[in-house]
């Protein structure tokens, strides 16, 4: 099966991605690797190119999501900048930082007591008591697979710089929770006139769903949220739209040990001096993890984000490895 | 007096500066800023321009340099591109971190107690030693201003790509420690056309040299190395070049409490995920200590590296803002 999917033009509005040359992590690995870094998009991760060409092409002017994370902020802020209005829908136990991060965007936070009431009642309520109102989904929506195709249009761009031999060499690693990001790189390679580039997603190895469901050949859901240190890949499944892309796009995936991906965070910091969030260095995590199927290739290693609270990402440079030793 | 000096060109060698955005600093300040990040430059800061431009001129094959931070991992780098040798000279007690460095890019370290012996007393050995070894000084020398002048022509460059409108607001806050980087972004600047843009220096008010000579209109040195948390302008003077550049050339000084240069830290780290040292942080801080000088500007703050000792990062994270909190 062939999707086409009309790929938007860069806006203005969305940052281009940072490239950055981690030469002491190249020198450690025997490696050739470039950072392609969204910790310094709006909102400090991908999440802004769906969240806005989500929200610019909704008729509705109000929207309305669940998201304890980087699409919640990155919703309120597009939200703001288009003139919409933006629901957030978070649990009330979230950090405090978060919810104050979707706030200082301009969004208005609805808390939810997830034992009670699940975060999906609390939108459903919401979408009826607000007539016009419109859910925005963090991953599945085809115009956020687009948005996030946007950074496979841009890779596409920066590899069409490089020499031949150089360009038949590359590949990309890229993160996957819900399969937005890794679902709109491969639209955007293909877009950008790259198909043949491999796209390797990395995925928590107690989170993976993706992983199974490509075994199997079918979607595979995991029976309860998991508890990985990227917590934003602790989705239970991957969206029908996104997997539909996913099954033919993605050259393979790699399934990155809690340790590999808490290592991988501590090396960006010490040998790129990128500040990355777990999920964001899963990308890393996946080349330290299987080394060898990236000897030789050009990679690029996809940076998804960069908003960690304070005291993990302390915790995690104090050398603690798994959700326990972190998250306490 | 006007300083003529020949500005090189951009080497491919040397990384184009990383431009940021920190929209969410900038709505807490109610200012408009661009951060010119140099923490992603090869080895982590702006002193790659300077030693890679010195090396490059310079016609000795061994150069030997006093370092105990990113000087000498530029240095040591740099000989390695252009096939040259580096000796760095280390305090004994530096950090393994440091030391490990510029081993790391292939630079000879020679540890000194230099509560025995000076480190330019070990230099001068050296350099006996080594006929036809040269000295690299970290500010000072003529190719070492010029290679940081690069970072001043780029920035010229992004200026030129602003409304007019906006250009004639522009403004720059550089750290100063012995006065390498302001000099080079005084002569870069002239260099790209735009002399009139102000260049306002940011020195720790505890290592205040630079401010009160300035004051006095003649070279001012501390009687000692002051302990301030930017151990990156723990410099007691400015070189004499140096000074014959910013005398006429800075806009002005900022001293800067050291409590606003750890906060400045922070505000990187959480408003703008960027990972700064504090030396780095010191242009950030200006502007905390001194919001009104820059309002209604367009004010480019340099971010003039980013290796820090992860347990100093951690103290200032955690809260830690004077030296002694932070050094212990």
């Amino acid at each position: 099966m062939t999707i086409r999917l009309p790929v938007p033009e860069r806006h203005p509005s969305v940052r281009p991605t940072t490239w950055i040359v981690p030469e002491r992590i190249e020198e450690r690995l025997g490696l050739s690797l470039r950072l392609a870094s969204e910790t310094f998009q709006r909102t400090g991760s991908f999440k802004f190119r769906a969240a806005f060409h989500f929200a610019r092409l909704a008729k509705a002017n109000h929207l309305v999501a669940a998201s304890s994370g980087n699409f919640g902020q990155a919703l309120a802020l597009s939200c703001r900048m288009l003139g919409k209005k933006a629901t957030i829908v978070m649990p009330d136990r979230a950090s405090r930082v978060k919810i104050g991060a979707v706030k200082g965007f301009g969004g208005t936070v609805e808390l939810t007591d997830t034992d009670r009431t699940p975060r999906r009642e609390v939108v459903e309520r919401l979408l009826a008591e607000h007539p016009g109102s419109r859910r925005a989904s963090a991953y599945g929506a085809e115009a956020v697979i687009l948005g996030n195709a946007t950074l496979g249009v841009e890779i596409g761009e920066r590899l069409a710089s490089w020499p031949e031999e150089r360009r038949r060499r590359a590949a990309v690693v890229v993160p996957i929770g819900g399969g937005g990001i890794s679902s709109g790189l491969v639209l955007g390679l293909r877009h950008a006139g790259y198909p043949e580039v491999p796209v390797v997603a990395a995925e928590p190895a107690i989170a993976n769903d993706a992983a199974e469901s490509l075994r199997r050949e079918e979607l595979v859901t995991l029976a309860q949220e998991p508890e990985t240190l990227a917590d934003g890949a602790r989705v239970p499944r991957i969206g029908n739209r996104n997997w539909a892309i996913l099954r033919e796009g993605l050259s393979g995936i790699v399934e990155v040990p809690e340790r590999r991906i808490a290592e991988a965070v501590r090396l960006l910091f010490h040998g790129a001096n990128l500040k990355a969030e777990p999920t964001g260095a899963l990308g890393l995590g996946a080349v330290l993890t299987d080394p060898e199927r990236f000897a030789g290739k050009e990679t690029v290693v996809i940076v998804t984000g960069g908003n960690v609270d304070p005291a993990v990402y302390i915790r995690i440079l104090e050398g603690a490895s798994t959700p326990e030793e972190v998250y306490g």
